[in-house]
């Protein structure tokens, strides 16, 4: 495997150059103190050695060791330990975290690079924090001050994690099937029982407490999604001077044995009576989770991000290593037997396609970010109204965008290394394995599909849609220039054809419920290469703006005009047919009978 | 993992009715001795009983376990020792081999969907007795008469196993660049020298003694592919007498730790003056191996296509078994608590996909091994002669896009799974492992695009495609019926299509040598999805003569009919946006210098 950096100048270069961070926090007062580009700059320094230093050696390892599950107790593999007390001693946990409690509360456009570097160089170590991070966001959302207090700064510190208890072996999408059960209790704690399964970080040796937020139904809860709870069980118990206690009746059953992130431990929890407590309002436990959702949606897309990098690094130093045939064109090395495999157009091809799948992603990343950001952060209600639907819009496209092109882009990588690529060895496969855990969890791709067509455009008659498209239409405009054509014209056409399409299903769900399903993850890749347009001309403007300014850097900012480029050639037109199938309706699907599969 | 039953039904619907092979067979005097409908049904029957019985079992085990070396000793998991035995008394191994010599003679469109059954069941298992039929039809076209009487029996009888040396750590690919030397001995013998990596079967358990064909040059021998030859080296020598004599000087050095295909073993193979024999001519060796070329690759395609049926079967099991939501147009067991996943529109789009590709699929195996069957037995010229060019066009096609898609299919099945499909129990994830080599060996997919479209196209003008091309359109239009509009009217566009980019890239080839490799992968898969157009109207044509006729299984035909109409509208206009890409040319590829990569 290649030694993972950091793309640091790439991601200056989208979050200084193309969406001006530093102005953009510098006008929100809630930010304006907290971080700078000077700030910004030394986090993304400090992640880069980290990730590099601390998390990228263990990546192999961890995955031939495995994590160990031993009559309840989990460790993990050799070395996670000391790198998880480097981490949480650099304060990395608690990175967004509330400032009210012991967290840095920096943005999610800066935390959004660092997740994509800590995914680059170790999947399995990156999941115990990121639990962790998901718990912490609820607990500050839903919980109590009392609670907070109790918990927040011990978890942002990384001495406590957390975990997120929700699929049960019957019930994974459809939540509201769940049997776990709280009983409340006079002093007004519950009893939780119940097992629950998928839990990452359920158990392990790298904190001293873990803190389990569960979904569960009180007796007599409404049945379905609207009967369902939420509570904070600890595995220890916590004292009132806040030192830890008894133990909680919480026991790991087992882990399982899985494809890939072999080191994070994947645990059946049990829950036997329990001790826990409410958190948010009884019967809206859904709801409370959804709050964290969009944040944790685009972390887990980040995870796609991050691998598709990490392939991108790995297989163009073996492609530049790798000698085998000769240039099409005559030998570029004529003095040795054969020529880098670099030059062959099929090698190029794979690795342009990662190259430009991955700094369009980074760019789309960041700019959800900043729509969660100002969602956050703004004062300004419009500011803020606009980028809640545009967030709810697009963390779904993000999360199953990034994690369908992340398995797409390490298989491609994997390729290029042919048989050796097969091999453990040469890291590649590893990657293969552990991206695809992405399009699963955290709401499978498809699932993801159907909020982005069904809830988030469909059942809003398109209105955030609107929003989105209005924004790519305004900057079409104010670049309608001559320079600017070759991206603008093909994006403008792109983003009509993602209207057309859009209203299509709108018009069409109306009477067939069956359409949304039908067309809802072919629409989603649709938009997804859409937004990915718009990413690509943002990038392009910019570039050519360094450009006429002059720039010591001209391969860079004309490299992203060939990357551009390339992007429109040969990736967008995969909008035409998946256009087309879309169109082709839902009858297809129900043509045959049940009996007839 | 669901127990395997092999398709036996849509096996019988490909092979006698769509291509009507006992007719066929009973027309070339060489075959109508030895097969008739009633023996291929007997030995399809026997197959499918086999490989559920004995291979299926073994899968899962076999790749926990794994392959074990010990000091030079390769051990094959628990089970594989026996199966193999029963394998080889069944007299399987030497299904196709040449009676002559103790094989049965079969034809390839009968082993084909054996090959088939095998690799659902159990893709490490069954690499074992592919590697020898590879070798053996290496011997057969090429060995002396002596060295076949010595050799193919044992083999054809499973008692003695073969493999195939080719790639060495830097020559994989590019053949012309291996190291291995033979030296000529005054007895007309050699002693060959080298390291050979990724030798699947080179050693195991499962036989007496391994044969393998090596490729080495020879003392002064040209440089590149021109100087390399071909040499019979046994693991252990065998005596004038036939019986087994010392050992040679080969040995395992290591097996690779692999993604998957664990229980196959691969090994690094040391040849340290080991006696040898020339087979073929001198500096011939890859005009040797190729002869068993097309043999092989369609096999290796096979793979991926096996791996879709048990994909298939797999899924369409749990979509079954799973309840999770309401299907979008009200409960269909409201008596439960939730619908069978199979009515998610989602889940059916996943399941068609993978259905109709595996049943064009396995019409397309069939077709192409009709292919290799006219042009081995065939004994009118102008027959052989087309099935010549036909099966030297289609077998790379055939490799790649079955595996391509293959890929694909498992991991839309696994998708299917949600989360359960990451765990190992499921067996799923086994076949996304496993499915993925396919990709891979025998000549990466990459290189057989290049295989396709320059040497099998660009390099005859477009020869051996407008022998296909004429035979579609002689379909087309003497299927120009109402009733077979739905089919032959896009099949025609289809083609249109296909032909107009062949000879866009023949054309703009002829000044630009990059162009056939930066529109061969998208190329061949515009190919395979008009290829299988041809299929669905292949058979569409005999379900609709079926039902007009009159027949008991109604529900059959009109399901064929109904994928039929599925692949139509939602897969084949995938060729839209690979046209694209393809005629978007090679300069994208080119406009990045190495170093902005």
């Amino acid at each position: 495997m290649a030694e993972y950096k950091a793309p640091l100048r790439d991601m200056r270069f989208v979050l200084n150059e193309v969406f001006k961070a530093s102005e953009l926090w510098a006008s929100m007062p809630r930010l304006a103190d907290v971080v700078d580009a000077e700030t910004a700059d030394a986090i993304l320094e400090e992640g880069a050695k980290l990730t590099a230093r601390e998390l990228a050696p263990l990546n192999r390892s961890g995955d031939e060791e495995g994590a160990h599950w031993d009559n309840g107790d989990v460790t993990t593999p050799a070395g996670f330990k000391k790198a998880f007390a480097t981490y949480a001693e650099g304060g990395w946990v608690g990175l967004s975290g509330n400032p009210k409690y012991g967290g840095l509360g920096m943005p999610k456009m800066l935390s959004a690079q660092f997740e994509e570097m800590m995914y680059s160089a170790n999947n399995s170590f990156t999941l115990y924090p990121t639990l962790t991070t998901g718990a912490c966001m609820a607990l500050n959302a839903h919980a109590s001050q009392e609670i907070c207090e109790t918990y927040l700064p011990n978890m942002y510190a990384g001495v406590w994690s957390g975990s997120m208890c929700l699929t049960e072996s019957h019930s994974g999408t459809d939540l509201g099937l769940i049997h776990t059960k709280a009983e409340p209790q006079n002093d007004g704690s519950y009893r939780v029982t119940g097992t629950k399964i998928f839990i990452t970080a359920g158990e392990h040796d790298l904190t001293e407490n873990i803190i389990h937020l569960v979904l569960a139904k009180l007796p007599n809860a409404p049945k379905g999604p609207r009967g369902i709870s939420l509570f904070l069980v600890p595995k220890r118990l916590v004292n009132e001077d806040g030192s830890l206690g008894e133990s909680n009746d919480v026991s790991c059953g087992s882990i399982e044995h899985k494809m890939g992130i072999r080191a994070s431990a994947t645990c059946v929890m049990n829950f036997d009576h329990a001790l826990g407590y409410l958190i948010g309002e009884v019967n809206k436990g859904l709801t409370a989770m959804f709050t964290m959702m969009n944040y944790e949606r685009l972390s887990i897309g980040i995870q796609g991000l991050g691998c598709s990098e990490m392939s991108y690094q790995n297989a163009l130093e073996y492609a530049k290593e790798r000698t085998q045939g000769r240039a099409a064109t005559g030998a570029t090395q004529p003095d040795k037997a054969a020529d880098p495999i670099l030059e062959h157009p099929d090698i190029r091809r794979m690795l342009l396609n990662i190259k430009a799948t991955t700094e369009a992603g980074r760019a789309f990343s960041t700019y959800v970010a900043k729509q969660l950001d100002l969602a956050k952060f703004s004062d300004n209600a419009d500011e803020k109204a606009s980028a809640d639907a545009l967030s709810a819009l697009l963390t779904p496209l993000a999360k199953a965008f990034f994690t369908d092109v992340g398995l797409e882009n390490c298989i491609q990588g994997q390729q290029i290394f042919g048989g050796h690529g097969y091999i453990c060895e040469s890291g590649q496969e590893q990657l293969v394995r552990d991206v695809r855990i992405a399009q699963i969890y955290e709401g499978t791709n498809g699932i993801q599909a159907l909020d982005l067509l069904g809830r988030k455009t469909v059942a809003n008659g398109g209105k955030f849609f609107t929003a989105f498209a209005r924004e790519v239409k305004g900057f079409v405009e104010s670049n309608n220039t001559k320079t600017m054509a070759e991206f603008v014209t093909p994006l403008s056409k792109a983003l009509g054809n993602l209207e057309r399409v859009t209203f299509w299903v709108i018009n069409k769900a109306a009477n067939h419920p069956n359409e949304i399903g039908a067309a809802s993850v072919e629409y989603l890749h649709v938009f997804g290469y859409t937004a990915y347009a718009y990413m690509f001309a943002l990038m392009a403007k910019t570039a050519q703006d360094q450009l006429t300014a002059g720039t010591e850097e001209e391969s860079f900012y004309l490299g992203k005009l060939s990357t551009a480029r390339y992007f429109y050639k040969r990736l967008l037109p995969r909008i035409h047919s998946l256009t087309e199938i879309v169109i082709s309706g839902a009858d297809p699907l129900f043509e045959l009978s049940n009996d007839q599969f």
